[in-house]
């Protein structure tokens, strides 16, 4: 499995993603999930992925292919040139389209099914930082303020933690932690998510990408933040009264 | 959906389960999910059930007739009989197998499947209280100190907290409130989970079941624990240092 979240603030946007991927638990293997591609001081665009290998990275591919290809043919639609974010998630969701029409039959035929999803998030221009999740259909839903994180993959063990304290207003650091506390509950409690995580805190209106940092196993913030979370949650615990009945 | 879970302490057992049925969200009922057979001062039998009503039911059916059997032919095998709480999980294991064998072709012909699963717990004379989890095969395995605690249905967004707290040596009020903790955070990230709550707390060697509550909405103390762990969950979130890179 995976887990990526992504979480859309008034001052940027903070994605993360952890790097495992597995064919059954006896085959696993380290992957980026993290994606992006920036024109500095014109656009970013930021993509995390989940579901089949082959699907996310064929994606990938042909988002790729269509950059180069506009060197050829500037007016051809890419993630370089198209004028919005809104325009940017259609493009994602054609390459999911594209390759659902080459694997799509085949995947389907079996029990591997054709699964795959997206967060897409970034900023063009004078837009406003945006933030997409893309399905394996190729449709998509954009965050707002009432729900401003997007998650894919192993999302269930780190939402409660989100549910709770995600807000637009947060400072970009402040939803890192969050994001990494999210990051931390679900290592703990699922073997198919694992470390190092990719995290990448986009700032407003910069329109360049340069926070960026692999966290591996041994990272102190990380060590630090996992033992304290641990700590005050026992002991919020036990501050609270007992049940009786 | 559904949320079940039982913790195994030294003291005793702990159980507890929402009462939300559902096809589709636009068709939630209210069912109980927790079944208790007793013979005070011999022994007392918990069962805890998800998965398709129409087949936790039927082994709650069948489980019963078996009971009623016994009065007429008292060596055939039923909970108020069988000398351990292994031949009890047996049986209860037997009883799915029965319904499968009735309802499995048709329901697996269907999306809907053959899907149940259910925590059975209690304590047989002098054998110490046993814990066990049934699978919707009728095979089925018994928690243990490393892992004391078993969970069905919607699991995952309970699941963190009772990795980092659960303790075989807790007292049963303490073990109480974990197990309120952990549903309180499935509540929040899950409609398919709904209050009311059943909770029944089990002391070891009473061989009765006098400690039981159904858990309302409006409960204070409900509201209380989530109030305070909302609270302290947002204090330790503030205390810990903001991420930077």
């Amino acid at each position: 499995m995976t887990y990526c979240v992504a979480l859309r603030l008034n001052r940027g946007i903070v994605f993360a993603a952890d790097t495992r991927t597995n064919a059954g638990v006896d085959n696993i293997a380290q992957f980026r999930k993290i994606h992006y591609w920036s024109k500095p001081g014109e656009r970013v665009l930021v993509l995390l992925t989940a579901g089949n290998l082959s699907l996310t990275q064929s994606v990938v591919s042909l988002i790729n292919e269509q950059l180069a290809g506009s060197e050829e043919d500037p007016e051809a639609p890419s993630l370089f040139n198209v004028p919005t974010m809104y325009r940017a998630a259609r493009l994602v969701g054609d390459a999911v389209r594209a390759i659902r029409a080459i694997d799509g039959p085949a995947l389907e035929a079996t029990k591997t099914g054709f699964t795959g999803s997206f967060i897409l998030g970034g900023q063009i221009g004078s837009e406003p930082p945006r933030l997409f999740q893309v399905y394996s259909e190729g449709n998509f839903i954009e965050a707002t303020d009432e729900t401003p994180f997007f998650q894919i993959g192993e999302h269930k063990y780190g939402k409660p933690i989100l549910d709770r304290v995600a807000q637009p207003t947060m400072r970009l650091g402040e939803a890192a932690k969050l994001v990494l506390l999210s990051f931390d509950s679900t290592l703990r409690s699922n073997l198919s998510v694992g470390m190092p995580i990719d995290i990448l805190l986009y700032e407003r209106d910069s329109l360049k990408l340069h926070r960026e940092k692999r966290i591996y196993q041994d990272d102190e913030y990380f060590k630090k933040l996992s033992a304290s979370w641990s700590e005050a949650l026992r002991s919020a615990f036990t501050k609270i009264e007992e049940f009786n009945v």
